[in-house]
């Protein structure tokens, strides 16, 4: 069976529905299913064609237990979309592959970089790529941009732009690193989606401009055939060990139209149903590279330009419900 | 022309797809126009049948354009969706009237009474809603909630559980009231829909409980068929002065099943979607009411319990987006 698993699939409807769209178009009779700790109450798992609640990865079984499952409901294909996923998820690529399925994920190796922002600024300039300097805590400028090196969400985050406004915290914390202060009123936000075929070779690029924000994920947003693209694409053409969805976030200064890598989520990002519907269809690509033989991904570039998402809640209704 | 104006329309793609739906059931050629302060950024807009920018709420001529603009696009009804335009769109319903237009809202006097949360506090007294303690500030009792009589949001909201945590600010802030606590863990919240007709006659009663909130906007909520129906329907069956949606917020405490009133707002909420889903068509009744002669609405209470709307993000595109 032909069947694909999106891991922790919480609010991500969209992307479950391309799937299926995807999936079906080639295996009629394949299915979409979905693991939530909390499946009753995840509207991406209410609406895949079937879905298993699973204990959190950090559980000593997690990565025993998705394996059973993924065998019993005859899964070829696992697709992870959270952080706290990756890591253990990539450290297992192996142990699927012997059974005959196919994790979606870049190699361990490269996950562990973008754990840490100080592994993450060493990678960007390994690629030529610029991004906000490390400031030593004995020696820096004010204004600073301080944040844990192995953070998530803004914990712990704090601009500062007066010698006031720095504690003793600050200063003997290790895990806080003081960073050049990338201003948001001078700075344009670039959230890039790039696919990486199986032989870590870049297939497609697809900027998206960020114009507003909510809750911490992108609310409303337009693809952007952006002038950086030729430069970034050749310094970013091949990287062992990427593979499938990359998402790029990056600054552009408006004046100097300098650029800067702020980070790197080796998974699908929130944001990616624009790419989606702009026609970079990564799903179609991942069922073609991992479920049928001999098919590669060409070079993509003829995605739609200048396209708007614009967000807004929309409902899935449980009939009978009882908690 | 039977068209309908809804303001500020915002993110309220769901209430805009109702009305439609509700209204070219009825005049197949009528139309659903939306007005925002951003239209071209307004999901809900982009779905309406035409949409106009409007200066905010607070400029002189919001009224005068806002009429000049019902009366050339033919409306007959106009449908206020944001809390500071309530009071200048009720003070003004009758300059509205004269020109055969319907606002359907509430009367300033009852309007005035929900800005203010210490005349709210007063109104659940007259109607023997149990509420939130108010205390003097020389005689509380820990812990207590801090907020502003006339807030909105949580700007100036404090839970003060020590005497070490209350300042000068709280105490000499004539704004900030000392409020009996109720804590979440002792209480769960619903929100209830409430449809008043013309005669201030209460309709239909949905109570729906809150599962989880979003960034302020629920996400997931189930109807219940709650204990407080019969009750409170009574206190509450005829209240002048109310007209349409009224949108009612109420803790109960898990253990006494005591009730708590904590606010009104006198307009479709945010989370009205689910309601109607439930087959409670305020919409519909909206539209006998004010562009149908003759048609009354009757007691409804045949709406769909149980029922539960789990939130995601769906996506709106526009093409050739230039900004």
């Amino acid at each position: 069976m032909n069947n694909i698993l999106i891991t922790s699939a919480g609010r991500r409807v969209s992307l479950v529905r391309f799937f299926q769209k995807e999936l079906k178009s080639v295996f009629a009779e394949a299915k979409v299913f979905t693991t939530d700790a909390n499946p009753d109450y995840a509207s991406a798992c209410r609406i895949s064609d079937g879905y298993f609640k699973m204990q959190r990865v950090t559980e000593p079984n997690y990565i025993d237990d998705l394996l059973q499952l993924a065998i019993e409901n005859g899964v070829k294909i696992i697709v992870p979309t959270i952080d706290t996923e990756l890591l253990i998820l990539s450290k297992n690529i192996e142990v699927f592959k012997s059974k005959g399925i196919e994790v979606v994920i870049s190699d361990y190796e490269i996950m562990k970089i973008f754990r840490d922002k100080r592994l993450t600024h060493q990678f960007f300039e390994k690629y030529g790529i610029n991004c906000a300097k490390e400031y030593s805590k004995e020696n820096y400028q004010l204004p600073i941009y301080i944040k844990p090196y192995d953070g998530s969400r803004s914990v712990d985050n704090f601009i500062i732009t007066t010698q006031e406004q720095l504690t003793d915290y600050h200063f003997q914390n290790d895990k806080l690193l003081f960073l050049e202060y990338l201003d948001h009123k001078k700075h344009t936000e670039f959230t890039i989606d790039l696919y990486y075929d199986k032989n870590s070779d870049l297939k497609c690029f697809v900027p998206r401009q960020r114009i507003e924000v909510r809750d911490g994920e992108v609310n409303k947003a337009v693809t952007k055939d952006a002038f950086f693209i030729p430069e970034i694409w050749k310094k970013m053409q091949h990287i062992d060990g990427f593979r499938g969805c990359i998402t790029f976030q990056v600054f552009v200064n408006l004046e100097t139209q300098q650029i800067f890598g702020i980070e790197i989520n080796p998974r699908f990002g929130g944001g990616y149903p624009l790419s989606y519907l702009a026609k970079a269809n990564f799903p179609r690509w991942i069922i073609q590279e991992y479920m049928m033989e001999n098919q590669g991904v060409e070079v993509f570039n003829d995605w739609e330009k200048n396209l708007m998402m614009l967000r807004y809640d929309d409902e899935i209704l449980i009939h009978n419900f009882n908690h």
